[in-house]
């Protein structure tokens, strides 16, 4: 298992709407990240859209990541939350950064 | 259990040492973060100084800090790590912001 830290950029202006979202991930979109691996996955915000992620992952982010682009359910999903991000030349689950992590206690 | 995501400014300049001390951090003060509930703590750093916490607590991060405030060790790891925090005139821990939640899947 790997602990990811990972962190994106919501449009500032569309915080509410991204919060409306998540608050209601459709099933089928859970399942998925469940069947690739996702597990005890949180998203904060800040309320400037900073969105920072926290994720277990049986590998890296990376591959997590590319399981969920063979998944048709995510396709739908980014192309659907796309306008709620800045920048979004790419899905958004492929515009997240990475972070180091330097420290850890169980 | 209450999951959180919290943030805070390391000063850019004294990353790398802000790195070393937490790839060594005292056994007493692990031990403290224990023993006051810290569970499953992660501090992840973007290059800039960007420090996102995520840890899993038994009611919420107030009663956890406050409960660290208690531990002498603590005083002592606060005090030495302040220099490396921007805007030093709270203990570190003290200055973390935390997020709100907008998603979870376990």
């Amino acid at each position: 298992m790997k602990r990811v830290g990972f962190y994106g950029r919501v449009d500032p202006t569309r915080i509410e709407e991204y919060k409306r979202r998540h608050a209601d991930v459709w099933p089928e979109m859970k399942q998925a990240l469940t069947k690739t691996g996702w597990h005890n996955y949180s998203l904060f915000l800040r309320p400037d859209g900073l969105l920072f992620g926290y994720v277990e992952v049986p590998e890296s982010l990376e591959a997590s990541t590319a399981a969920m682009a063979h998944e048709e359910v995510n396709a739908r999903w980014q192309t659907w939350m796309s306008e709620l991000f800045e920048g979004s030349d790419v899905p958004p689950d492929e515009s997240f950064i990475e972070l180091d992590e330097v420290f850890h206690l169980d």
